[in-house]
């Protein structure tokens, strides 16, 4: 799409439905680039416009609204993990329509494409029954992924080093892919269709089996100089604190992800303890001195978010992840962690949770192959 | 200006002499577009065109360039300090031709007003020599300032609340007037005539009475939504560390800023240093506890810079500020700590040293007040 074209779709897609008036004001364009914009658009099906009779006002004429019809194109959302594949299958809106999960046989290049073409297939195939063409695909991986050049850089849990993933799923699938990291391709969806919509400045930390922070400053999403932004978990906050594997000690990560979690249970109950699901009800059964270390990994990751508030001040900060399971006995450390941290207003500073089922990764994905179909996703590449 | 004249008026005063060719590649805009925005700002003398005769080429038509005349206006900027007021007269490219300090008698907004309209009205004077219209006037002062309302709304050091210093100061010197934050402007002059020309990510780091830090985000300088940004100063390093006036311990502004480094070395030496330039000259003497003072300074600078390059990942930090006198003795301790707690390729972040004259914070005020001149400040402010 032009420019023009992508701005007033992405308006309204986050925004929407919308009188023309409203589009212009919020796009800042004259009504005439609104019509020139939305016209093609319309004849394409993607864009409707009608009167919303539940606002039909008591007297006068009701405005005529103009929004996206969602159903009218279909997208593939992948999130690769180190033990599976997630794949959703979304539409124009990024409403979930399918889910599928396939367990993962090995996690080199060589197993993983062909689970990932194989479920493409199959959501190709649903999707026929919606009638309705699938525009695009988008993976998400955590790790240094160039999303520009549709490369994995470096992904450290599936030990992937540049592979051009982009090239190898377009040829198999002939879908249009977009490759990016998960916990970016995650503050995307956040920002067009979630806690962050109509915000200019927020930051997403996901907790889990690592700490992930996508951020959103001045209405894009960071990817900094050198493909890393958003490092919160590897901010070294205690130098007598646990090794971490990055080479610190006392990361964040190293202190309050669910691997390190885990482990320092395992060490004051002498290795008795089979998952984090077994730690956590060891510290719901008030174990003190487990729930001393989940006290702790709140302090750290409220420390590591005052941190970031004091750098960046946005507007929020939505916390989210699997590790959002134990919340109940990590949210009293975060909240006096970060108002301790957090240097004078910066502590207004609105911190909210979000608990995302793990469907939203894939969801994520889905949302920047939408993107790269709205051509908005090129902005935030080149910078 | 209109925002396509502010556009193309600011690529010219950091980029310019270039062609109108350029001058489109750069903006975006289309041929008439540029044509459209130069015209005025032409028949106003703020923009010339002509050849450039040592670039002409041995065969063919020279290219014809339109650069920033910036004889055609002048600006006045002032930087308030706890002690004194400095002032410069700068032109529209942001060239000092006049500069003047005078010492403040009192820090309560009755002592300073007064001297800050003397000042103006010298330079006034001062100005009408040159033949030239000063077209407005711009005042950094360290501390909680709301540019767009002009309010400082807490300056710790001259222990204001609340003051509109826009409004008095444009009352009683008819000029318009911008007040921002001293590191901000700072980072505005940096980014549109010195270091950080040319960078969309930058941040610039401050070392002196305080630790202060702006930063550049998406090409705009970062406010903060409860006005609070880049405060590295206040990053609690050390839980163990020395009190710092916010109320935490360990902060990098309680171990490295000049008066944290002077409380230090008084400590170890039992108090029989004067001032920072004596402590220096003790660590210069080769006092072996003296310089490890500095060499921990230097490390939580570098710690910090590291933690702010894994959030942000910028193309480049500068450090500068009056702290800069002592930096063969923190240079170290940066580039360690620095190197030691940056994450992975963030750690290719171009880290530089800017000894920058301390009339440059006044002339920071004075790219402020152009800013705003061109319109493009506004753009900053609404969020
Ligand atoms: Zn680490
Ligand atoms: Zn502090």
């Amino acid at each position: 799409m032009p420019p023009a074209a992508s701005l007033v779709f992405t308006t309204l897609l986050s925004h929407g439905p919308l009188t023309r008036a409203e589009v212009g004001r919020r796009t800042k364009l004259s009504p005439a680039a609104v019509t020139k914009a939305v016209r093609p658009l319309m004849e394409l099906g993607y864009l409707v416009e009608g009167v919303d009779e539940e606002a039909r006002p008591a007297v006068g004429r009701p405005a005529n609204l103009v929004w996206v019809d969602g159903g009218r194109a279909l997208f593939i959302g992948i999130k690769v993990t180190g033990d599976e594949i997630i794949a959703v299958l979304a539409d124009l809106c990024c409403r979930i329509r399918m889910s599928r999960h396939v367990p993962l046989r090995g996690r080199e290049p060589e197993a993983v494409l062909p689970a990932i073409t194989a479920l493409v297939q199959e959501l190709l195939t649903e999707a026929d029954g919606f009638g309705v063409p699938v525009r695009g695909l988008g993976i998400a991986i955590s790790g240094d992924v160039d999303r520009a050049d549709g490369v994995v850089r470096y992904s450290p849990f599936l030990e992937w080093r540049d592979v051009p993933l982009a090239e190898m799923t377009g040829t198999a699938t002939g879908l249009p892919v977009t490759v990016d990291n998960d916990v970016r391709a995650l503050t995307v969806a956040e920002h067009w269709f979630g806690a962050g919509v109509g915000l200019s400045d927020f930051a997403l930390v996901t907790v889990g089996a690592g700490i992930g922070c996508g951020l959103v400053v001045h209405g894009r999403v960071v990817s900094g100089a050198h493909g890393v932004a958003g490092e919160v978990g590897h901010l070294s906050l205690d130098p007598l604190g646990p090794l971490c594997h990055c080479g610190n000690r006392g990361c964040v990560e190293a202190i309050a992800a669910d691997p390190a979690i885990l482990r320092a249970v395992r060490a004051v109950t002498g290795g008795q303890v089979a998952d984090t699901a077994e730690a956590l009800a060891l510290a719901h059964g008030a174990d003190a001195v487990v729930r001393g270390i989940y006290t702790r990994a709140g302090e750290a990751i409220g420390k590591a978010i005052g941190f970031l508030v004091n750098i960046l001040g946005p507007q929020r900060v939505i916390i989210s992840g699997e590790g959002l399971a134990a919340y109940d006995l990590v949210a009293e450390g975060i909240r006096e962690a970060f108002a301790a941290s957090a240097f004078g207003t910066a502590a207004r500073c609105d911190v909210v949770t979000r608990p995302l089922p793990f469907e939203e990764w894939a969801r994520g994905a889905a949302a920047t192959a939408i993107q790269s179909f709205t051509g908005s996703g090129r902005s935030e590449e080149s910078r």
